[in-house]
């Protein structure tokens, strides 16, 4: 297998992940999103688009969405869920952080500290959006684990992967995640399950 | 079952479009989002994110997430792909649709149709990003409607049931489908689905 990713991207990072729990062999290839690789037309051609990760598999398939190679992956393995309820649940938080968490939380983070942010009034309103919002969803993730160790089921799964990503990493976009300590044990939890990899434990070719 | 939900969602539609092809009883609550019922204390109980739609098992057991919900109803039929590498599509689309496709098309439509928007530079400025990007994600998905009739597989699945709800509503958040040809054709595909019903189908209770 290929994986097309960018060492900064949290999207990747949970791909990295899971690749590391289940010790697949996979080649890595590098597409700079600062360098805007990831819409140049020979990049478009393996995702229409335009985003890393994707997963490329021995036959060429190609398959885009970071949560939807975590699916793919974890099928068959104790990172899904076996109960049908549990497997919608796990897609539950899939989905929340799509669209509640990533867009508020990593979109911070990526204009504070990996690309920045030229400091218009638009762009400062808008940043001052995505933090109340991402506050949000951190509020919610730490009301679900008071009571819980993991987001599904009391085991770790492709759910807590994907949230691991961008909320471990949320201080770069300007959250202080000490506000939610449900969630700072939940992020030690995490860390403590074997074959964990950090962001930095990437392969380099 | 019941479905807590707002006639005016499109996320609220995906779920009753999926129950009516499989012909499933439900009782249908309504929570009104522009009386600000889904962040009430008693709704926020049912989902802490505060958002409808909300599936009510006959357990009590409450799921959130439109995309969730439809993953839950459509295992074991024919709206969900046997193959795994078709369900990471599925999926994949359904990801697209709630990162890159939601959140400009149906908050367009939202602003513009459903609740009315301040007409502030900020605003006005938020607006077109979000056109601009509505339109990036209609043009991906015509250029890979142009050699197929449904998302995934040649078959009408829950990421067609997904990605129509806001699509064909677009006009209403200033989108001239009439640029996405392969989009309107799959419109009318999904259409001429057995058990198909519109957004004015709606329970009433």
């Amino acid at each position: 297998m290929k994986l097309y990713d960018d060492p900064r991207s949290g999207n990747g990072y949970k791909v990295r992940l899971l690749l590391a729990h289940l010790a697949l062999p996979y080649q890595y290839v590098f597409v700079d999103i600062l360098r805007g690789e990831t819409r140049a037309k020979e990049f478009l051609e393996k995702n229409l688009n335009g985003r890393i990760p994707v997963l490329e598999l021995d036959d060429g398939t190609r398959l885009p969405e970071s949560n939807a190679i975590l699916y793919f992956l974890s099928q068959g393995t104790k990172y899904w869920p076996d109960d049908v309820l549990e497997q919608s649940q796990a897609l539950q938080w899939m989905f929340f952080e799509q669209y509640s968490h990533e867009p508020n939380i990593a979109t911070a983070r990526f204009w504070l500290t990996v690309k920045g942010m030229e400091k218009t009034p638009f762009n400062m309103e808008l940043l001052k959006q995505k933090q109340a919002a991402g506050n949000q969803a951190l509020a919610v993730m730490n009301t679900h684990l008071q009571a819980r160790a993991f987001f599904v089921g009391e085991r770790y799964s492709i759910a807590d992967i994907a949230l691991y990503a961008y909320t471990h990493e949320a201080h770069e976009g300007g959250f202080d995640l000490s506000a939610y300590p449900a969630v700072v044990a939940w992020l030690q939890r995490v860390r403590q399950q074997p074959g964990h990899v950090t962001t930095g434990e990437r392969p380099i070719s």
